[in-house]
């Protein structure tokens, strides 16, 4: 039987109470598809940084290396350790040592889930630019606490980088509805986004095929609101496809139903599947955190790994499930009692 | 009588035509309001590019320099001049020469218009910083054309302009509900971005009475959809900014409705009144555009320039009028008769 090797990183706040719930589902679905799941869990997290004084061990990235994929949780708890400390040190880091260049996030509404949006027609892909751009980390601070202080932060954009994350982009929206949005701000960036746009430009002579549209990232957030059946596949820099991807969970009715892939397309690496919310430590280990996000997630890695049929099983639970209004609400079913139902679903 | 004198920059496309419309409002409200306003017209675009070689003559600045204030309508025809070229030709360089570092943008809905929320009601003041940060414009292009091409785009934010526009955020909460939100990316840019956190968490000391609460962009870009009635004054860097308000703009019905303000509010060079929108070239001079953002904008320069009865009553005029469903569903009526629905309920 094959055998799929998985790190589990629950990370902090209510990262470790849906990470559980998507690992039972995900195990349960294997039992009956004909392989079997084994799950190494790290507690790298926040709690581990202030007994260790790192997110994860020197060796961290090498240890996950050796694994089919990664399936994490959420990451940050603001009040033990900076933000700016915690995702530098576990997150960021392995979503570019293992060249994850492609965050993947569809936006659509699970039936019998109201979103905030009149129309509750779309089906968007968003598809994130994940290891360079806006979040290179680069910059710097002079005359720090002195009336002259200047911070600069610097987006860095390689031709690689971007080529890359087009070009997976034009790929998705070939076996979808053959159209391509590409986000810039090329009338006030004119130096990283004009190269987009002209990345953009090149490359859609090679694929024909496809509606190639350029928005700016405030035209297409307002379009997401306003006409968000209008559009397919988005493919976005770091930080655009970042807020566009909040904005996506938002109209799919909340970050509950958000799901995503942190993919090495060329799989020389494993990729890492979590959900789009954060650690939420208000509402943490109240076993009221919705796994519905999670378990998408997963169905993401099982799909990402080959496992199409038992991907769709998944996918097929989590609908007949919040159709059922369990989980559909935000707030008002129980983590345990939205698993239970997703793993009596799968029978 | 008092007579302020006013700059008309007509722009590009749409531009003019809804200038005029709110020209001929604030005319007719000046007339019945005991003051009177006095037009210069530039025809500074990108037309003028063709036939000058530049968006505006050398002196444009100090042509300006000498106005009670500015209305603009809009530039940019990407056909004609590339946006980066006709933007930081004309429309940049005034916000940041006349340090209108204030841009003010106010979304609610106007009576009689349907936003695409379930949710009708909010009332957001947004301000972003309108001279620095993200839109520098500091960068370059190494390696041009080939492989290994990076271009890097720097955000520099310095103290006084990070503390001069949240200081303003801070004043206009005290005269609104009392709650600011300050919108960065501190986990992920961890130089300019915790510069604004420290300078926000500096101020907030002194302001206690104000309400003050950190959001991340992509999480309150989520909330702008999903508790858009949570928020009061929103403030945010020149790039946030300019994404919520196009946001903004989107719960309120759409661009037609969202007008702003570029503010130096030491007043020691004119103040430019615009529209959120573009210039629309697709629609240009079909005499189809919503004039009531740059109307809107118009009433926000009377009220600058002290004309607050006036001001009252050109918003009271617009409102009546969507209130009668007159420009108050996107594309329905003309310029035309919605300035004119304006003009005759200001009697
Ligand atoms: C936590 C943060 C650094 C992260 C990001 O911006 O990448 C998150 O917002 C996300 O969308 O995955
Ligand atoms: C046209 C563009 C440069 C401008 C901006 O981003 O400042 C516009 O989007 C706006 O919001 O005023």
């Amino acid at each position: 039987m094959k055998t799929y090797k998985i790190a589990l990183l629950p990370g902090d706040g209510i990262g470790r109470d849906v990470t559980e719930a998507a690992w039972a589902v995900l195990e349960k679905t294997a039992a009956s598809s004909g392989f079997s799941l084994e799950a190494t869990r790290y507690p790298w997290s926040c709690d581990y940084y202030l007994e260790n004084g790192s997110m994860m061990p020197a060796d961290g990235i090498e240890t996950l290396r050796s694994f089919d994929a990664i399936l994490l949780g959420a990451v940050g708890w603001p009040s033990k350790v900076p933000d700016s400390v915690s995702l530098h040190g576990l997150l960021l880091p392995i979503r570019k040592a293992f060249v994850q260049y492609a965050n993947i996030r569809p936006h659509k509404l699970l039936p019998g889930v109201q979103g905030p949006l009149r129309s509750q027609d779309f089906d968007i892909l968003c598809i994130r630019e994940n290891t360079e751009g806006e979040y290179s980390g680069a910059g710097g601070r002079v005359h720090q606490g002195t009336d002259s202080e200047v911070a600069v932060e610097t987006s860095i954009f390689t031709r690689k980088g971007v080529e890359r994350i087009l070009r997976f982009g034009f790929e998705q929206a070939r076996v979808r509805r053959g159209k391509l949005a590409s986000v810039t701000k090329s009338n006030a960036q004119k130096y990283s986004m004009v190269f987009w746009d002209e990345i953009t430009h090149k490359l859609s002579a090679e694929y024909p095929d496809i509606e190639v549209t350029s928005y700016h990232i405030d035209a297409i957030a307002a379009r997401m609101v306003m006409a968000p059946d209008s559009l397919d596949v988005v493919v976005a820099s770091n930080l655009f496809g970042d807020i566009l991807t909040d904005l996506g969970a938002a109209i799919q009715g909340g970050l509950g139903f958000a799901a995503s892939a942190n993919i090495n397309p060329d799989r020389q690496a494993p990729s890492m599947f979590e959900p789009v919310h954060g650690s939420a430590p208000d509402i943490a280990h109240l076993g009221i955190a919705n796994p519905i996000a999670a378990i998408w997630s997963g169905a993401m890695m099982l799909e990402h790994l080959g496992e199409t049929a038992a991907a769709g099983r998944v996918m097929a639970a989590i609908e007949t499930t919040t159709a059922r209004g369990i989980g559909a609400i935000p707030g008002k079913d129980k983590t345990d009692a939205i698993t239970a139902s997703v793993l009596s679903v799968l029978g």
